[in-house]
This record gives C-alpha cells, sequence and structure tokens, in this order.
C-alpha cells in the first residue's frame, strides 16, 4: 500500500480544516517570528560575531528547515507570497553561503570550518537531514529545484566522505533524522547514491565500528537486533521510521522483524495512553517496561510526531490497520496536545498529571526533582517541536488515504476529497463517515477502539479493514462511538485504581479549572454514567459523568463509603489542555 | 501527672516482656559489638593516629552515650557484671581525658582542642546531652554518682561559656538534645544552673541572635512563635521535647500553646500513619502539608522515638489521652518498626512502601532518586538508631503508668506491675485487660481507635481517661479490637484509593514473601472480610483479608470489574516487615 500524499488530497471540512486554517494562518507565522526573534533567522547570514547576541546553536539550521518544510506544505495549498519569500530568502542564503564543496551548516562554518564531521553530537548530519526533507517538499511543491540542487551537492560531499575516504570522525550520525530524509530525496531523484548512503548509517548503526556503544542514541546494538525501545524517543522514532523506509525499498525481512518487534514493545510497555513516548526526562528516553509515571511523563511532542512517520512506513509495508490505529492515537492525543487551541503555543513534553501543590512540594522536599511544564510557550531555546508540529499538521492530508493498485484505503475519517474518494464526516465529534468512492475496492479501517462498526454495505474483514467491494452511492460507515473506560496493567504503578476516559480515539483529562476542588478530591464512578456534547473551543465533544468528591476527615480516618458526596465531572479532550490558565490535570483518574 | 519510671515498674509477661528479653540478652550486646568494630568504642581512649583505622567522627560519642544510657537501664532490671564492666570502662575512659577544665568530645580533643564550641554544626553539645542522659541514669540505677559528677563540670564550662561570657562561635546547639538532657540533669541535681541553661538555649533559638534563621535545626523563629513542624525530624522532636520539659518546670504558656499546636499540626498534616516523621530524605526533614509519598519516606527511627519523649512530656502537662495514643502508635509501629525480630539489626528510614522493580526503574530513570533501604543493617555509619531503640525499649517500662496525687493512670496496657498497681494482658495480640489497683481513683485510656470500650466496673470519662473509683477486686477491661480499614486524607496523593489495615492501635501491611503475586497486582475488598490469628513469629497477630488480584491485559484494556480474580491478602505486622529476606511491601493497599 502505498499513502496518497497530502498534496493530492484537500481536507475541506470539520475538525482538521479548522486546524489546517490556524496552522496556515497563524501558526506559520508565528513560529518563523519567534525564530525571528531569536536570532535563527539572521543566522542564516552566516556573519554572527562575538559580541552580538543570539549565538548561534547547533541545530538552529533544523528548527528554521523543519519551518521551511511546513510552509512548503501550506504553500501546496494556497498561493502564500510572503511565505514562498520567506523560504526563498532562506534559501539565497544558503546557496550564498554554502562551502564550494557542498558543505552547509551555520555553526560549523562559524566556529569551527576546520572540524567538520568529528563531533558525533554536533547535529551536522540531523541538520542536513532537515534541510534535505525541505527541500524535497519545496521542489515537490513549487516545481523548483534549487535547493534540492544544493543539497543534493552536500550530500554527494556526505557520500564522499563517510562512504568512500571514511574520513570523518565518526560513522553514524550522533541524532537519526538524515536516514528517512535521505530515502525522501532518493524516491525523488532515483539515485542510489542516496538510498546506499541511507543504508550505510542504518547497516553501520551499533554495528561495533569504533563508536562507543550507546543506548541513547540506539548504537547499542545493530540495528536489525534492536527488539525493545531505548534511549532519546525522538531519535529512536526518526531511526525506526528509516529503518521501515528501508525495507520498503530493500525486502529487508530482518529490517521489518526489528520494526514489527520494536512497535510492539513500544505499545505494549513504553506508551503512555496518549500514545506519549518517552518516560523519562534524563535523556529524553524510554525506560524500562511499564514505567509510566504521568506527573514526570517526558512524552514529548516530537516524539508522537515520530511515530506517525514510522507507523506510516509500517503501514504502507503491511497493510495493517494497527498502524493506522497508532497514528490516529497519536494525531488526536499526544502529538496534538503539543500545539495550543490558537495556534501560537507549544509544548515540549506533555505530562498526564499536574499537581501544582505537588510539584511545588517534591520540588521542595527533594530539591532534585524534574517536572514537565505546566504552560505551553512559543519557543524553546531547544526548539525542535513547534516547527515539527507545522509540518505535521499541515502534511495531515497524507494520513487518510492509500492505495495498492486498484484498491483504495480509507485511513482515518477526515473531511476530505482526494482524486477518486471523498469523505464527509464530523468525526471524532460525530461516529458517522460518508464515503463516496470511484474505486473497485475500498477498505475502510475498522478502529481497535470501535466496538460496533456498520456499513450500509457488505464487508469482509482483512487486517483490521472493511473490505468493500459495492462501491456504487454513498458509503455511510457508523462507529457508534460512546464514552469508553480503559484502564492500564497494573504494573504500571502510577495507574493503580484510576481509569482513562476515552471517546472514539480521543483521551480525555479533568482539569482544575473546571472543579471547585483539588482534583485528588476527585473520583469517578466506575460503572460511567456520562453525558456527551459537542464544544466549539474544543473543537470536539466534552463529557460530563458521575463521579464522587470525597470529603476529607482530618489526616486519617476510618474508611467508609459514606466520606464520598456525589458529584459531576467534567472531562475535555486531553489535547486541549493547558489552555485555559495554569491548572491541575489528571488523564487517569481514580475509580471507585 | 507523672510518669511511674521503668526504674519502678516490671515488665512480666506478654509481648513487650518478650522484647525486652531481646533487648537484653541480644541487643545490648549487639550494638556494643558493632560500635567495638567501627572502632567507636576504643575511640574513648582518645590517641587514635592518622594512618589509624576508624577516624572518629564528631557524633560517635553520642552513640556510644547512648548505648551507656541503655546498657543502664537495663543493669536496673538485672545484675549483669559485662555490661556493667563496659560502662565503667567508659566511664574511666571519660574520667581520664576529660580536659581539666571539664571539657570533654572525643573529637575535638584530638583534632579540634583551639577550636571548641566555634562551629555550631559539629554535635558538641549534642554529644554531651548525650553524656549527661546516659549519666543521669547510671546514677539513678547504680546509686553511683562519679559519671554524673564529671558531666556536671562539664555543664559547669559549657554555663560559663555560652550564659556568662558569651565567648561560644554560637549561641545555640546545631543539633538540639542537650535542652531535654540539662532538665534530666536539673531534676536529679536541682542546680539551677542546669534549668538556666536550658532555657537559655530554648529562648535564644531563633531568636535574631545573629545565628543564620535556618529551619533545618528549627532556628527560623523564636520557639514560642513555631507552629507548625520544620527541618529535621529529630532535631525538631528533641527540641518540642525540652520545651514542654521547661514548661512543665516554669508552667510557661507560651511554651506550652507552642508545643499543643505543634502537635495537632505534627499529627495532622506531617506524619505517616505509622506515626512515622520526616517526609523527606533532604535534610531529614518534615516538609510541606500532606505530603507523604510512602516509597520514599524518610520516617527516621529516632524521630518516632523522639516523639514518644515529646508526648511522654505533654501527657505530663496536659493529662490529655492523646499523647498516649500518640505514644502507642510509635511504640507499635513507628519505633518498633526500626529493629528486627532478633534484636540485631536495624532500619534507619522507615519507608511505607518498597517496590524492587519501581527502585530500579525510577533510579534508572531518573538517575538521581533516593530511596529509603530495604535491608535492616547491624550498623550505621551514622548509627543513631540503634542504642536509641536500645535505650528506648529498656525504658518502654516508663509509658504505662502515671500517677497525680491519689489518682493512678494506665497509660498503656502492657502485663507489668508497679508498686500499687498490676496489670496482666496479651494485648495488642488480646482485647482483655485485667487490672488491679489498691488506688483510690484509676485512670484508663480508653484508645482513640476503640469503638466498644466495655469495663466491669462503672466509670465516668475525662480527657479520654475512663475514670474509675471503684477499684476493688480485679478490673477488667475489653477493648474489643477487631481489624479496622483507615484511608487518608485526599490531599495524600500518594494514598489515593487506598487503606491501611490495623488491629488496635498496630498498622498491619502486606509483603511479596508472603504473595506470590506482584503486589501491585492486588485490591482489598473495601468491605473488608478479614481472620486474625496469633502468630508466634511476630509475637502478635497476622491477618488474612478477601481481596482480588488484578488480570492483566496488555498494556491498556477496557475498564470491567471481571478483570479482578478473588483472592486472601496475607497482612503482617508493620512492624515485623523485611525479616524474612528482601521483598517488595505496602501499607497502604489499593482498595475496590
Amino acid at each position: 500500500m502505498k499513502s496518497i500524499s497530502y498534496r493530492d488530497v484537500d481536507i475541506n471540512g470539520g475538525f482538521w480544516k479548522n486546524r489546517q486554517d490556524i496552522n496556515r494562518t497563524v501558526t506559520a507565522g508565528a513560529v518563523y517570528d519567534r525564530f525571528y526573534d531569536t536570532g535563527r533567522i539572521d543566522a542564516f547570514n552566516v556573519n554572527w560575531k562575538e559580541g552580538n547576541p543570539d549565538k548561534p546553536h547547533i541545530f538552529w539550521d533544523s528548527d528554521v528547515a523543519k519551518w521551511m518544510e511546513g510552509a512548503a506544505a501550506i504553500l501546496s495549498k494556497e498561493d502564500n507570497p510572503e511565505l514562498e519569500e520567506k523560504i526563498e530568502w532562506l534559501i539565497d542564503r544558503v546557496e550564498e553561503n554554502q562551502l564550494p564543496d557542498g558543505y552547509f551548516n551555520i555553526f560549523y562554518i562559524l566556529f569551527k570550518k576546520d572540524q567538520r564531521f568529528t563531533v558525533r553530537s554536533d547535529h551536522e548530519l540531523y541538520c542536513l537531514g532537515h534541510f534535505i526533507e525541505a527541500a524535497v517538499e519545496y521542489c515537490l511543491v513549487t516545481g523548483r529545484d534549487r535547493f534540492l540542487r544544493l543539497m543534493e551537492k552536500y550530500v554527494d560531499l556526505v557520500y564522499d566522505i563517510f562512504c568512500v575516504n571514511n574520513s570523518a570522525g565518526f560513522t553514524t550520525p550522533g541524532h537519526e533524522e538524515i536516514e528517512l530524509a535521505l530515502m525522501k530525496l532518493y524516491r525523488v531523484t532515483g539515485n542510489r547514491k542516496h538510498l546506499e548512503l541511507a543504508i550505510f548509517f542504518i547497516d553501520n548503526r551499533g554495528n561495533n565500528n569504533g563508536e562507543a556503544p550507546s543506548p541513547y542514541n540506539q548504537s547499542h546494538l545493530p540495528v536489525r537486533e534492536q527488539f525493545t525501545p531505548v534511549g532519546h524517543a525522538v531519535r529512536a522514532g526518526y531511526l525506526y521510521t528509516a529503518m521501515a523506509d528501508v525495507a520498503i525499498e530493500t525486502g529487508d525481512e530482518k529490517l521489518l522483524y526489528a520494526c514489527e518487534k520494536l512497535f510492539e514493545n513500544i505499545t505494549e510497555k513504553h506508551m503512555y495512553v496518549t500514545g506519549g513516548l518517552g518516560q523519562t526526562h534524563v535523556d529524553e528516553a524510554f525506560s524500562l517496561d511499564y514505567f509510566l509515571p504521568g506527573e514526570t511523563a517526558y512524552a514529548e511532542t516530537c516524539a508522537s510526531i515520530a511515530m506517525v512517520f514510522f507507523c506510516q512506513r509500517m503501514l504502507e509495508l503491511t497493510g495493517d490497520s494497527k498502524y493506522a490505529d497508532m497514528i490516529e492515537k497519536q494525531i488526536y492525543n499526544g502529538a496534538l496536545s503539543g500545539i495550543s487551541l490558537d495556534g501560537k503555543s507549544f509544548f515540549y513534553t506533555n505530562p498526564l498529571s499536574i499537581d501544582l501543590d505537588n510539584r511545588i512540594k517534591d520540588g521542595n522536599s527533594s530539591g532534585e526533582d524534574w517536572f514537565p511544564g505546566e504552560d505551553r510557550v512559543e519557543v524553546f531555546s531547544c526548539s525542535c517541536c513547534p516547527p515539527n508540529v507545522l509540518r505535521f499538521i499541515a502534511t495531515m492530508g497524507s494520513n487518510i488515504y492509500g492505495r495498492e493498485g486498484d484498491c483504495y484505503y480509507v485511513n482515518q475519517f477526515i473531511s476530505s476529497k482526494t482524486d477518486r474518494i471523498s469523505i464527509t464526516t464530523d468525526f471524532p465529534s460525530g461516529s458517522v463517515v460518508n464515503i463516496k468512492a470511484d474505486v473497485k475496492e475500498l477498505r475502510v479501517r475498522i478502529p481497535e477502539w470501535c466496538d460496533k462498526f456498520e456499513c450500509n454495505k457488505t464487508y469482509t474483514t482483512e487486517k483490521g479493514y472493511a473490505v468493500i467491494t459495492d462501491t456504487d452511492g454513498e458509503i455511510t460507515v457508523n462507529l457508534n462511538m460512546t464514552p469508553v473506560l480503559l484502564e492500564a496493567n497494573s504494573l504500571v504503578l502510577d495507574c493503580a485504581g484510576k481509569a482513562a476516559l476515552t471517546y472514539g480515539p480521543v483521551v480525555y483529562c479533568i482539569e482544575g479549572v473546571d472543579h471547585g476542588e483539588k482534583l485528588s478530591q476527585l473520583y469517578l464512578d466506575g460503572r460511567l454514567k456520562a453525558n456527551t456534547e459537542y464544544d466549539e473551543y474544543f473543537g470536539t465533544r466534552v463529557i460530563t459523568a458521575d463521579g464522587y468528591k470525597k470529603i476529607n476527615q482530618g489526616l486519617y480516618s476510618r474508611y467508609s463509603s459514606s466520606n464520598y458526596k456525589e458529584t459531576r465531572l467534567k472531562f475535555i479532550p486531553y489535547f486541549g489542555f493547558a489552555n485555559r490558565g495554569r491548572s491541575d490535570m489528571q488523564v487517569w483518574v481514580k475509580v471507585r
């Protein structure tokens, strides 16, 4: 199966149309402006001097490159001379400052020109990777290949240094990313060197090649022997994506097997219910099985986005709906929570629980505790997430449709149209999805959370899809969503005695701002009596449910069910938390 | 009311007879031997030289002094020439090495002779305090006052330095203890200087006298303005004890008020259900209200013992049974858990939850987490707790009886006899307490945990005591104990959805060693269907109760009551945990 590119898909209504409008009208400009304010744009003049403010940082190139990629994607849907001009100005600067041999890296050209490719952790190849992605996208959208040629020249240099002369101080990138970018490049250029270079980096990682074996950047084992996720979660996600990409191109079964095991272990032992990845702030990393503390979750926005990339490839490789299920989980939860509803501010980390008092207590008490941010902010010193969300939302269309010969796939329920199919739905608020399809066979995903999948057409089931061959007229699917409670494995200590409320793919939470009490006093009734209603502010339903408020009687008292007073709890979509001021928040709510 | 000293009380059967036998036959020797092994005894030769092993530490004097006090208390109940010889040898060394002006401190004489009383945090006065306590006890038990005279000479010197010449580098001790010791000394000597010096240290603490205001050692405010506990929990306990002592002697109402508020705030916002005190390892200290994490509880054994001392004074001051209730809580839980059942090894910290896997996970994940020890050990580098437990158990008799004129009190239900009263009971295993009393009025404590207090005599109630004037024949009290579940205030996040099982004053726990499953899988049935039976090993009852084992289905699954399989949980007394090998443990058990 091959996904149909967002370039060929128009999202024309509903939840994601609204999000894309904000992305286009607010986020693109806001991210650029903050990058401008912080010197990231000026840095492209490559003339920073000691004493100036805003000294360029090693990964600033990548921040801006991701913005360029997102802006390019927006250009595919609208004429926007202002955005185009900004991109062209940046490309001008790259062209102007690129070294004769093709090298381009602002930090190194300014400060360490003679030490290129000597420090594995300095993000040179990571920055190049993001430039490649931006250049590919810009070329595909505009048809102009100037930027792409500049990057191809740089890639040629890298190929010579790493694959021919072996003259670098290391063998594989300290931060993976270029591998998946090279696969994109290869698909556009058809140049085998681009594929070879990607495979070179994949094959040499963790392969006893003189680099320190480090789980941090997945260099502890050859990638084909990696079955459980370790280390920095974003690095891991980009690596796994590239591994799947190479498997697509080469049919490498060992790579595919490793990818399948990694997916299985991530989702069964290392993932928050929101899809959040990264269990600890130490190394921003995966940790041990079932260690999923909510209040100190790292769950970086970029890690959820990387998981989407990985699943896009795995879906193409296998045609198995579980990868589309995971994409759905991420796009409505772990990735989407990374951006505010107004499109201007961002979370780098996405906790599952906030207790503002306890942060003070715990901080006071140990003096060394770390907590995720409780406020969304407009720019970070390491500001990878904001432009990543920008490009992620701008390219959302790529997640909807797939094709394999005469068979078409509906992977996500998003109002949109492509060449031969259109979808109309108010999902995830509504359960009904109307599809028109001028195709021989249509496969519509049956979501893993869906108990009662109804369709007005007869269908068979394969790999989690309803296979429909009678595609005449309107196909109507009803997902029959109702509020559902989830519980966690009891080895997840932090979720003991708690449940998480969901509605379709959307995970919900309670926020202090909606409740007069401390959230720690509130319990949800396990019998779940809930009402839902559409809420304009969040763009989907909010839920109220029966619950209890615990009446406190001193520090310790007799355990008694009469200590609980009935109350109603208000649940909002997790992606919308922390939009209405600083507040306590819980995804996992105590249940009784 | 005045407590009747352990010297005048014989514990002659039941739970505490057994504990005192072990204390006498095992603990006294074991603590001495470990102190010998670690150089603490040899240090009294005051001839340590560079290159020798076991360099004396600033607080070693106090470790040995506490042992001397405990050994002296044991001598009051039995002839033990070996113990006596060891004490006399130590007194010989003190006499031999005491400086002509009375000063004695091994570390300072060896290493900092010219810098006496210049460093507030160096424990000189703390060590002297423990020497005073040992000397008073040894004198009261043996009638021999040599040691007492040596210490009186030292106290005279301290009086001159602090109260007359004001020539020390600080005004009040960095570690409180000497204040309560001086009050003991004053009661034996009647020398007003001893009272004056105690009051000097009490009055000057936190009183803007040039010392840095520090919550760590309760120097942030004048003591009469301290209403909430702060800082190092053992320091705090010793200070509060001395404050109450001074209030007893002087009738100082402001001191009494502060003590009452401190007690109230400790017990209502800062205390573990076991009586454990010290919410964080950082500074071994009290922390903010309701911050009571079980797995990282500090709950130092010495802090519980200090709380007993404080409550002994408050009980004498007020005649209010709540202080005897607190002594009972500590002697059966927080303090007693500090020593192994075999009397040889000790806990410094007393956690309320151990999950060995999670310790690894959390440690791995943050790289900076602290956990209490999971194994009892025979000696610590800072080994204050073992000799503190020794003296605490040896002087247990002081907690049982009180007298105020013709009125006698039964504060604790311990088989024993004193001059005019005797108690026979198998409490805390059994509920029946038989008392014979040749007194005009007897007050028997009605425990706060007791729902159904029965007595074969008519009684009125006052300050939590049954006041009995018909004392002819045997008085039989039935406390009608049954297993009882407690819950915590919902602001104690760590106890959410959990209950603690108690039987009378004894708090129970579950241990991994009794359950085939991970404790995290186990739930207690909130309707509490429990059986109890006497268990020889623990010396009181163990309890089995209906519960559930959660059946795990992947990482996240539909919340359903059918995921729980019925099982039985075995509860053991908390004081007996960690006696049967390294094991997971929970006081607070999830309930459903």
